[in-house]
């Protein structure tokens, strides 16, 4: 799925060890593909946050003088794609205030659904907003709060907020993780040495040499200072985890919501073989997130698995366009077919997903114009239909083009010969999910929590109207 | 006066001007003088407040594209040099928020002098601060005020704090300029075409070929909108002009609480020549603050005028030190006597004002070993005895040289031969201040508001503790 | 091979498109993989050549205005990782200079064996050198010549240099492709409408749909002016083609030396297998470069190919190694195996090459922690034991593994359970080498031109005591 | 002058100090106002030559990082603005290149006349030009040269050379310094310590505390190494010192051809109101180039001086022009009158020079609409009717104001009451010249050495034809 739908965020912290920031750094580096627009390290040494943001990737924007200035043993940070909030300086994380108790930073991997109604309210009672971004209104909250502690603190505002949040908080001497009910993004419990680590997934904690100790549940609260960590249980889990973890977003080196992410695709791939059988020459993936399911339907189908398609390592987002009318130009950039393999060959394309339909396409044309014989697209999901309203950047509903078409419209679009889609029950058997503890919202609509009334672009742009920073 | 006391802040806004940000961005430049570390303009068009801040210079933030993209006919903008907050990105004016009542920016000159009660108090309340700026308390008065016009909530913010403060806010359609009932900092109100103006300093007004109307009085606060200007008196005036824009920090060129600053300098140099005359051979000044003193002494002394020493025009910012042991090297960078000018020379250095001593030393030696016979330092105001809590960024009490010692001491510290200051009554003569209408607090500590009990360094130090962002 | 030997340059030329810097751009960015450390254009109008060149990667380098600048109808373009003078911004191609005819551009894939000689007598004759380029001297030898006409210089030139040679020339009116008799680095001839498209490999054709004509052969010279296309032959062809072109260097995509780069790769891998067998549970390659090598001996042995080593795609030249000691820090920042994946497995890993041994050592010691029970390393090529002088950043002999020890010692350097690599008749089965055309010569020491006496580091200190520019 | 004829360049080396590259900084700092387009130095350890070179401002281009890297007890530096070749990295000077001897750098202020012809020669003998600056030319000379040491090489090199030149060259272990023998630009010796020390100006050496020796003579070579100074006379002295350097060029503070440039400036405006006196109430610089001219003019006529224009110091060279249409914009941003300062009084401006005349347009009429009730501009040397061959940036003949117009005219143009300039008998008695020893063909057109008959902007027409990097 190289037209992606994007994930928001990452978040990372540690407490406790002497090189808090780099280890947050190698720890963004790692949940780099969860954000590339902006990131972000809130350093405390038990006495003052510090803290460097800035548009970018991690490793554009760090250096050693900066890491050497995030002082102290503790630290959070964030990698982001905007799904709320326009992509501006002000809207980056970990967002980091002064209010009644000190400082407080917040790294915030999710999205509200009732933002707008917070935000009015809290308007309403004198709150001034500098930022777009719905983390924001978290913090209003905890700081309004009549309670003492800021545990109750933090309890009484993510009791008013309604969505998907894996949140870090970090204070000059604490650091605390929330997961929401649901459990919608991941968020996993570590251990180095005497330190205490949290991560989006565990392929951070691989990098950094931690030991991975267990999820943080949904609905718990745990807190980290210079006595250890306490957990609470703040709401009971409702266990709604994002299938769409599984099939694309995280990395297929992470073990996410108790799954092995590469062994979960592979197995999507296999049953994608068992459903949609068709016969051909070669299996070929859309790299890299293809891969793995286009494996499992290699070995399933006993077709060759051909790495046909060759992707660039070297497109970054400041490619320009140059003003020459070639067609298909984007794709081009990121992926070229091996020259003279595909002649006459029947080939199996393999992808994860289909957002828009429009990227899939133009691979179709590219595989057709090197000479394919019959191109068979087999897609590890079901029928993307329906938009997220917990944390993932999708489309509008009518630019989901299952939204309006049925699978052989879709097809007739894409100009394949053949296109079947993984079925839900096939999906929820791969990832052996007897206790339907998947959201599967994007496939199905049906929400477990209910999104905005009035949501979508109608909603930011009244968020927007009211500052644009340039 | 070299080893400078800083002026903080200077304020620009247009309303009604297709160019509003364009010629924003020439007011800012021409008061470029009154703060080095940061700039920014906010622009509306009506609908949409739109910003751009950054540290550095003017003409280094500002491009034409970015001039381009902040659209509207009404821009407010600012240049500052710390004062309170310290001099980090989060901390660049104006500040820009949404509220209730839509997007609102501020630009403030001055300094609250109970800005730490109100914060506290503010937090108190479940308010977040994100930056470290006092400007930020204003907004949340007003934020927070149950008044329903603009207007009214402004009156609310103002009558809670207390200190210096000239103030532009800009909304999606109006432009409200308001300043403090002693008036320390100056405002000015001008006209260009259809277009309303308002300025720190009336050097801008030239620059951009405004019309100069009148002064913002103190205690007024001045309304545009589209259906033109409205002035409120929202205090009496209680006039304190701050003595020290006509002494040093506003432009020769500017007419400043109505008078002619390159007018007054001489005047003072006319005075002090009076007061303290000495037989020499030259009269050199410290350039470029101490010229038109010196103008002054040597007119009403008969002595001859040298412009003796050379001042660098290129000493930036940014200049570093190399390592070598060269003596008085900061000074050396910035002025040079003329080659074998002063030799047997019995000289008076003009200057405008003492604060640490250390750099006038340190011209004296560079004088004395440039062969002066006699070196007389004269001083164009009385000495500089004790901070400023008004929004000029004076060393504490204790590092201004003339808080703890005597005439006779600076002299001889310095090593010059004799030194004079203009006395406190000549200097009131000069500006022709019969009403007594000046703040001269910094000569005489006779404050017109009392400063913060737990004022300085420890209050600062509280301050930046909650959050110190890198 | 995560541990490269690095490929110096990728060359891409335009005549006769009014968008030929921007195509060049779209070709040198195909090209990327040839070269990181910088690039240029060179464009000409017809009379006059424009140029930009700059350290780092392409999409960093150039942006739309810069590429408006670089008018006309010609252009010729190059990327570089440096093999003969240091990483600076003076050793920047394409080489621009003016001599007696005019103005000429020069960009060189290769290395001269006897440049040191050659620049060595140009001195003596009073030549001056700006770069350590051995690029530089074909210029001089160009300027020097006796001839007239612009392709008779050039024929002097290249007859005094020895060495490995593709080169584009470019003049306010003529674009020339040169490429040595021994044809070491490819070099192609392609056509995009009127216009003709000269370019290091053919995946950079694709990028910009020109169509692929053919090689220019070894010993030729294409001339392109405004009369359309001219051929010579300069020397007789003794092909003698860069085999590590189509082990490593070229992208898969791409059809080299008239072979097609994945399947070769792919026909090694089951060379591999034959040769070397060993009974395991999984084929893993070390991606990206082991891929299609790994599908091969997956096929040829029916043990199954698993993608379980995962790449990061952010791992950029910038990157900071934070101090703290984990062990395999740069290897871990690239690969990371999928969590639980390897737990009791027999696994072969598929390489394309070692050169150092170390980073082989740190990928089996992560599969080894990762729960292998037994690791099989096999390399689709022969042990590199000799350096290559004909354009490849080889290390020294004394760095390359292969060059001091035995297969069974590097498979105890390793700690591998087995070490295979592919013997030098099964290469050249694969690759269909009947008639002896490829240059082996970092795997046997037979060398096709002799490697200059004293030759390797000493040389290069030689060149660089003379101007190190910062 | 604000309308300024450029000074092309200063050149700063020393020789035997551990901290060459910081004094030669600090030196090119204090000669910034030589050239401010672009700036390099270049060090020596006595075995290898380093270089750092970039477009901008001393203090813009170089800090501790970079200045640790040029190592060396020895170094040369240049700062430029250019005469010949176009504003471009490549034409960044010291100019460094590796030779049959090895490397040698070479910044140089001044201009060959002869230039288009050598150059024309040495490429019709097969050299290459990278650059477009006549500094090169004389590297190749040297290069070719048949004599063994390096002084008969810079004597053959210089021999050829026909103009101005005060040039510094490096080698890995020999600083030489060499000046034409009229002398035309200036360059003075001196010592720190144990080192030998060359700049243009001897403000320079004031800056790092160096002890001034004396001049450099006209025709005199100057070899330092290891066994200290030798002074060698290869041309008799022909002095012809530019007259422009004590007029304009050279900083007040610096000892000139012998003479003290502020007092010889003083002089020049005490003989100015002597030769053209008239009856007024103030007499005003032009600063700051007009402040010392108008001190002597005031002293001798008795009329009050006033500092009555204020500079802004905050004009850098990135300033942009907003679009719209205020009159005489440029100036004002440079230069404002004190407010309410010239009503109803008679003013004499007084400048160093007029070159087009358009901004001294400006600025009378800025000081007409300040209120002036006559303006009377008084000009402290004779009309600039011819350009300079010599290396300074003059307009064409057609431009220069006083090329075309009588003084009568000129008055007209600049709608001045009066208008006078200094006579050249009256220049020269300011500056003591007994023995003709001034160039002043700029006013005379009388030329030292014959101007090249194909001069101007054809000649450089044809230059950049050949190679224009952007």
């Amino acid at each position: 799925m190289l037209d992606k739908l994007r994930e928001e965020c990452g978040v990372f912290g540690v407490y406790g060890h002497p090189e808090a920031s780099n280890l947050t750094y190698l720890g963004l580096h790692a949940l780099q593909h969860r954000g590339q627009e902006s990131a972000g390290i809130v350093s405390s040494d038990g006495t003052i946050l510090r803290s460097h943001r800035q548009m970018g990737m991690v490793s554009d924007i760090f250096n050693q003088d900066i890491l050497d200035k995030l002082i102290g043993c503790n630290a959070i940070g964030h990698v982001r794609y905007s799904t709320s909030g326009s992509s501006l300086l002000k809207n980056v994380q970990p967002f980091v205030v002064s209010y009644s108790r000190g400082g407080i930073a917040v790294a915030h991997n999710g999205n509200f659904v009732n933002a707008k109604l917070l935000r009015d309210r809290l308007e309403g009672n004198g709150s001034i907003f500098q930022s777009t971004m719905d983390t924001e209104i978290v913090i209003h909250l905890l700081a309004a709060s009549r309670e003492s502690s800021l545990l109750d603190r933090i309890g009484d505002a993510v009791s008013a907020v309604k969505g998907a949040y894996s949140m870090l908080f970090l204070t000059e001497n604490e650091m605390i993780a929330v997961r929401d009910p649901y459990g919608f993004r991941p968020l996993v419990l570590g251990r180095l040495k005497d330190a205490y680590v949290v991560s989006s997934e565990t392929c951070a904690l691989d990098l950094i040499e931690a030991e991975y100790i267990r999820e943080i549940e949904p609905g718990e609260v745990v807190l980290i200072d210079d006595n250890g960590l306490t957990a609470y249980k703040l709401f009971p889990s409702l266990n709604r985890f994002c299938i769409f973890e599984l099939i694309y977003f995280s990395r297929p080196d992470s073990t996410v919501f108790g799954r092995n992410v590469y062994t979960a695709r592979k197995e999507m791939g296999r049953q994608l073989a068992r459903e949609n059988p068709v016969d051909a020459d070669i299996v070929v993936p859309v790299p890299d997130s293809g891969i793995p399911a286009a494996i499992g339907y290699a070995e399933e189908s006993g077709i060759p698995f051909e790495a046909g398609l060759i992707r660039s390592h070297y497109v970054g987002r400041t490619f320009i366009e140059p003003r020459q009318s070639i067609r298909h130009f984007g794709v081009k950039l990121k992926l070229n077919p091996v020259k003279g393999f595909f002649k006459g060959k029947r080939v199996i394309i393999v992808d994860d997903s289909i957002v828009r339909g429009t990227t899939s396409r133009k691979i179709i044309d590219m595989v057709r114009n090197a000479g394919a014989a019959e191109i068979h697209v087999r897609i590890s999901s079901p029928p993307t239909a329906y938009p997220c309203f917990y944390g993932i950047d999708t489309p509008t509903k009518t630019e989901l083009i299952a939204s309006s078409y049925t699978v052989s419209e879709i097809n007739e679009f894409l100009t394949s010969n053949t296109l079947a889609y993984l079925s839900i029950e096939g999906l929820k058997t791969s990832i052996k999910n007897n206790g339907h503890e998947f959201c599967s919202a994007c496939f199905t609509g049906e929400y477990p929590i209910a999104p905005p009334i009035d949501q979508g672009s109608r909603q930011l742009t009244l968020f927007e109207k009211e500052i644009a920073v340039v």
